[in-house]
């Protein structure tokens, strides 16, 4: 069963603020901010760029998700006394005191975030998120933005996969609160798993917070736990219409057993009497969602239990919903039970038998996805939970936050590895568009150029690549990042679970299938305007000359 | 630089029950328990049992963690009027009103838990906790507590390999927070990292709240964000004797840098500049704690830079601390550097110079732990981020939570698959200890068996065997669980982590070196006890006799 949430960003907000207090960091955030008020450098104007350097999974692109979560951690960002006195016995005894009063005073009132609205797709090595403002404050917010988006980008990349490799049809449901880490973990995943593309969540809570449905029906525990028919209690059940007297729910399905018994060829006498029990008092609990699990002994006792007992709530008028398959080959199953349902809707004259559904459940990976695309199957809900929310095919995503500019000045890492130089200073972010609707490049300005324009030809520099040019003409240009916060307050909208569901499904939508391939997909071209490409190439040869190799002056 | 911290169990206790709402679980538990309500079973006294099926990592072993939080669940479990609207607008419409007041009134008091200590090394399929109580209650506890375990526990094992592998002599730092799940994912492997054998954590709020030492210095941004000597202020420090006027620091730098350019035959018009005035600015503001990273643009240049300023300090009386590497061959390196180190220590006769510690840091994992112990190398700190904390290996822990008893009567689920039997009855669970004081066998026993004694033979079954009966004599027994929490109260005194972690040492220690090896090591045995191994099999038998599965009467 399944139940729609509504839009509950206050209880959202109250939770995230509650768990990202700013000391949840790591020390060396304290002890460089100290360095820079100590050198008198803590209120230079500086700007670091949050960025990952390779797309999750093996694709080539990933959904950009956290940025609500770190919207309200910078709304709510100082420090409390508890948190200056705990301060104030780990870091060293030499600190100046009057450290402590300044970090005291701190909070995020001149600081200016620009970001990639949450739940876009987003390409490895370009800037999502631009946080500019004082040394010293938009250094210590590095860990815990980190943290925000990072777990957050990559459960949703990793359920827009799952959604992408099961196709729009099936309905997808995320179950691993008991497999995540911790608690909040598990929050984080059914949230962030909704947001990529999942249909409902097991967890409640997640339910209670961000709006995301909740379904969910039995376990094997609740079949094991019933041994025979005297547990069933009440053991009647009235007519949906209400025209009769309460029936005898027990009688009535033994009679429903019987004849789907002499149907299938199966004996009666064979059935598993503690799982009918178990049914049945489900059914009397729930006779408008009835799904029990049907593989708790074995599929052919659990369907025999199921259609007897789903025959009955049909003949007082209720429809049943369907059944869980948890173990074993799935499609096959899937298709065996489906027969049986054909079977009993022809031969019992019952078209509620036509539109069961069949959730499959069991460890399910993108792999087992990919498959049920290939293979004969009849599931029509899938859920899913430890590969969902580990991540196991890559259980973090590493992003980066590294600085741009100080002062006005643009500040570039030049390092051995290509793949870890920084490109500097404050840009601009272009996504272009073909004259089919997708996009085809991201383009990296400085702050200062003008926008490309659309219809007119371009020259421009890919990140990873040989050093060769390209000429490009977009039919449409879309500026792709946005300022969300400045002067302490948030200023877009803060958009629900399901809004940035909404964006992930644009986004997903207009990019094209080879960009999007789960196996071997085409990159997306990520590149420099000449300008920063000369900015850049001086800069190299600048450190070079001089080995010199960050260059302010 | 590490702090300790006190021991600051109540921190952990708020911040531990504000995160663990009962909502925090699967749907299907309440549509369970409005199940067993509705039939007039959810007083029915019944037990299940906390397992995994698996040693994680390849191991025989896995450590024990989460219990904790889990007491404290417990002690704090009841919903809220607002917990209770949100489920009655998640169940269906046909949910009995008076379930819901029913939910209300519910709390742990009629719970009672037996547990392995926090921290004990346990092994697959034996039961680790039994959770015992009104049928309602202890269902709904399921995924809260598995939730509460499973990473917990996983995360410790993980950091117990590390330390194994990397033997008792290297201390470990946990930096993983920016690339663990969210927030809270992050603050537990903090401290599950700690309690499985880590020295220290970057994790601040891990300090605060739960006593982890912290420790950090710089990150390659502070090094970047200085450009030249202008940035250096102060530029002058004084004696730490305090007996003269504070000195020109620069100047007194860059003489050190003439001399150890000099010495290892390098160009002092190479280095550079900003690295330069970032360790200068460090070491001013912390002269007691100088441990720069030294790769920011190559090992050479910053080492430089490193001993010039080092040299300075130890000329006023202070002790640099030392080194941190953060990319390329670590071992290599380190090498190297100490091998400049000594050089320094020996022509410019500074002792100072000989106790530095070189920490390395990149993407550490276990192979490169086991690595560190067969390659020369001169590293005595790691830090390890992401491969500890998302536990990259094996990211989940497969936990699971059987009902193994109810009025009474024992319940066993009998599954095609061996490994996921269960195995019935209330149960007493024994270490049989060797005469070397290894334990070598944990025997499961039906509660009301007397406990095996010292010096005494008996006969088992392994479980994870041929069937072959084992004779076995143990110098000493342990009785592995405790009654943790009973009527609503905890019953043990709640452990601190540093308590917990002292457990996990010990534990380990008595565990013989044939079951810790981090490479196939020899499987443990746990067996069943002659009396419980004749109920499995008269179960068994019965099911197969009867077709029905479960056996309560």
């Amino acid at each position: 069963m399944a139940a729609p949430g509504g839009s509950t960003c206050d209880a959202a907000e109250r939770s995230v603020v509650a768990r990202v207090p700013p000391l949840l960091t790591d020390l060396y955030q304290f002890t460089m901010t100290y360095g820079y008020w100590r050198a008198g450098r803590h209120r230079e104007h500086s700007a670091f760029e949050l960025f990952f350097r390779e797309n999750p999974f093996g694709g080539s692109f990933s959904l950009f998700a956290g940025l609500h979560d770190c919207l309200l951690f910078l709304r709510n960002f100082c420090f409390t006394d508890q948190d200056v006195d705990f301060l104030r016995s780990v870091l060293p005894p030499a600190t100046d005191p009057a450290f402590f009063q300044f970090l005291r005073s701190l909070d995020c009132s001149d600081v200016t975030l620009r970001s990639v609205p949450e739940g876009t797709v987003v390409f490895a090595r370009e800037p999502l998120m631009e946080v500019a403002g004082p040394l010293a404050v938009v250094q210590l917010l590095e860990t815990s933005l980190l943290c925000l988006v990072n777990y957050a980008s990559l459960v949703c990349s990793n359920a827009a996969r799952f959604r992408l490799a099961s196709g729009p049809r099936r309905k997808l449901l995320e179950m691993g609160l008991r497999r995540a880490q911790g608690p909040d973990g598990g929050l984080t995943a059914s949230r962030y798993s909704y947001i990529g593309g999942f249909d409902l969540t097991s967890n409640v809570q997640a339910g209670l917070l961000f709006g995301v449905p909740v379904a969910g029906t039995m376990a094997h525990s609740y079949v094991t736990s019933f041994t025979s028919m005297d547990e069933v209690s009440p053991q009647t059940l009235v007519d949906l219409n209400g025209d009769r007297e309460p029936v005898d729910f027990i009688s009535l399905t033994k009679g429903w057993l019987g004849r789907v018994c002499e149907l299938l060829g199966a004996e009666p006498g064979k059935i598993h009497e503690g799982e009918l029990a178990a049914f049945l008092s489900y059914a009397i609990a729930y006779p408008h969602n009835f799904l029990p699990v049907i593989d708790s002994y074995s599929v052919t006792c659990g369907l025999l239990n199921f259609c007897a007992v789903a025959m009955a709530l049909c003949e007082l008028g209720y429809r049943p919903v369907g059944v869980r398959l948890d173990s074993g080959d799935l499609c096959k199953q899937s298709v065996d039970v489906r027969r049986v349902l054909r079977l009993c809707s022809k031969r019992f004259s019952t078209s509620a038998f036509d539109s069961l559904i069949i959730v499959g459940t069991n460890n399910i990976s993108e792999e087992t996805m990919v498959e049920f695309n290939n293979k004969e199957n009849e599931i029509d809900v899938v859920g899913v939970g430890t590969h969902l929310v580990t991540c196991t095919k890559q259980p973090s995503l590493g992003c980066v936050y590294k600085l741009v500019e100080v002062r006005g000045k643009p500040r570039m890492k030049i390092s051995e590895d290509p793949q870890k130089s920084t490109v500097p200073g404050r840009k601009s972010v272009y996504r272009l568009i073909d004259a089919d609707g997708h996009p085809f490049l991201d383009l990296l300005c400085l702050a200062p150029e003008p926008a490309p324009e659309a219809g007119r030809h371009l020259r421009c520099h890919p990140l990873a690549a040989d050093g060769t040019p390209l000429s490009v003409t977009p039919a449409q240009v879309i500026c792709l990042r946005q300022q969300m916060f400045t002067k302490g307050k948030v200023t877009q909208p803060l958009r629900s679970a399901a809004e940035t569901k909404a964006n992930v499904q644009c986004s997903l939508q207009s990019l094209h299938p080879r960009h999007k391939r789960l196996q071997e997909p085409d990159s997306y071209t990520v590149a420099l305007s000449e300008q920063l490409y000369n900015l850049v190439t001086e800069l190299r040869r600048g450190s070079t000359k001089k080995n010199n190799f960050i260059l302010g002056n």
